[in-house]
């Protein structure tokens, strides 16, 4: 088994290798050889037995791909991608890397399919930004994509193509939209969503949080791990059941601001709450009136992917992941 | 006022031509300019009497765009594609033309709105092919694209790129999914969805016809002259009521074979109804399995957008408009 890891410097990326070096991909039998490509070079997880290639390349470029895919990988997981601020700021840098990047990645698997029958595993890491205001408080699987950002469109694009794409036989590609995830463990960042990190990261270490928005706020959430799980069962199930429509939307946790504080008050108690010093700010208040809340996910579900079903056991998984098991 | 058609040499183009050159644009003054651009050099319409300038251009390359656009229109209307059946033949001549045009062309205005401020009307004719198997009998304005062909695809993709340059103001577009156009003029062609109008068409000049599905198949029809309509307003109307979600389900009308043909025998007689030969073709039922069987296009009627209400209406407009008034 040969996996390819697009995106593989990233913090899922690194997660997800990081499993595989550990567990393998269960199911499928063990991993030999795995290409990890990014736009810095990835390293190779620790404890891998196999045959690791780590490249960095621009996958806005047409000559990437072929490079990526000489070694004919079984399992290609595409995680890259310019995030949705700096798609947002930069509009040909993430239409050059989030739709042609995606396109050259899959029109290089189509031209070997072509040419020798190879059909690939292809999972593409999607994304709730393909849903726009107004929403549902619980979105179905039938519901619009409707994205309010550049980023949210690019993917949405890429969701269209990895379904015809697939429809013509050219790879067996299934396209998952992940939740925000929580804990994004690492340092603050700037993005709009980091706060539902921050409130609960920093106080657990100690440290101050801002929250930007009204403890009311609803979003969706899964956990690092969730994500990893959902990759590896993306990767390796059997997609029969899936049927023609290949996008699926992840299961995950509808919670408030306030419930997630709530949680990290029973699992850390009130000098943790109190670290969070509520700091309104206009910009990212409408930003986020413009996210889903939620979602139904009746598909996924169905098809057996998991994630946590309380904010507390996203916190315990940060702990055990992240903070060596306790505070 | 100057209007550029993309795709003026095709039915629609023509009729709209037509009518713009016999009527202008309702509500928006004189066009004194006309910009038709096909692959082939378009005519100008009898009795315009503005400035006429047909381009044979090849919208895939991506320097006709500056080319089509230098004169500045106010503007702009989409029409051009590769059909269902050839995108599906020619999977890289439908991705390059129908997807790498209409970015192209997208892209030109974005670089003039980039230069000067230019902020045109960009409609943008797309089709429910964007839809897929399974639907409800009747769709509505939040179901998901889920599109079953590589020109569906394109479509669908089209759209989020016309609303995210939308959004970013670059142009001022609308979407607008055409139903299946019925009666068709002209010779029958081997189009999957061509007997809809043949049956009907091919009759009413004394012609036999073959239909090659049972008579309960339900679709979704507009005659041309609605279509023509749906763009005139589509290019003149205030966008301000559609809010940031630019693509809109034209109305149309649900009716099944055997509807069609009872307003055939109503206005033709059975005599009509004579040269209707059923001959069922296992494929083309295989194909229309999966088509729309109607929808409830509550956005687009609510702004004004509207079709015909019986398959007698639209039968009498064709006799109108390409019978010379009489059968």
């Amino acid at each position: 088994m040969h996996v390819l890891i697009v995106g593989a410097a990233g913090m899922i990326g690194r997660k997800f290798a990081g499993a595989i070096a550990s567990s393998g991909l269960s199911g499928t039998g063990p991993v030999e050889q795995l290409t990890l490509v990014d736009a810095v070079t990835p390293e190779t997880p620790a404890g891998f037995s196999g045959e690791a290639t780590c490249l960095a390349l621009d996958i806005s470029d047409p000559l990437s791909a072929p490079k990526m895919l000489a070694g004919r990988p079984d399992v290609i997981v595409h995680l890259a991608a310019i995030v949705s601020g700096e798609a947002e700021q930069d509009f040909d840098k993430g239409y050059r890397v989030n739709l042609d990047g995606t396109r050259h990645l899959f029109d290089g698997v189509r031209q070997l399919s072509l040419t020798d029958g190879y059909c690939p595993r292809l999972v593409f890491a999607s994304s709730i930004a393909v849903f726009g205001a107004p929403m549902p408080d619980a979105i179905d699987d039938e519901y619009l994509t409707a994205p309010m950002t550049s980023y949210g469109t690019q993917k949405a694009i890429g969701e269209l193509l990895l379904q015809d794409y697939t429809r013509r036989g050219f790879f067996d590609g299934l396209a998952i939209r992940l939740p925000t995830i929580c804990i994004r463990p690492g340092l603050p960042n700037k993005a709009a969503s980091g706060f539902f990190s921050g409130i609960l990261r920093e106080p657990l270490s100690g440290k101050p949080a801002v929250l930007p928005v009204e403890d009311s706020v609803r979003h969706w959430h899964a956990s690092p791990r969730a994500a990893v799980g959902f990759l590896t069962r993306a990767a390796t199930m059997d997609l029969g059941p899936v049927g023609h429509r290949r996008v699926l939307t992840m299961p995950g946790l509808s919670a408030t601001v306030a419930e997630q504080i709530e949680a990290l008050r029973r699992i850390a108690g009130d000098k943790a709450v109190a670290l969070i010093e509520p700091r309104p700010d206009p910009d990212i208040i409408r930003i986020v009136a413009n996210w889903p809340r939620g979602f139904k996910a009746e598909r996924a579900t169905a098809l057996g992917f998991r994630a946590e079903s309380s904010f507390d056991e996203i916190i315990r998984i940060h702990i055990e992941d992240e903070l060596g098991g306790s505070l």
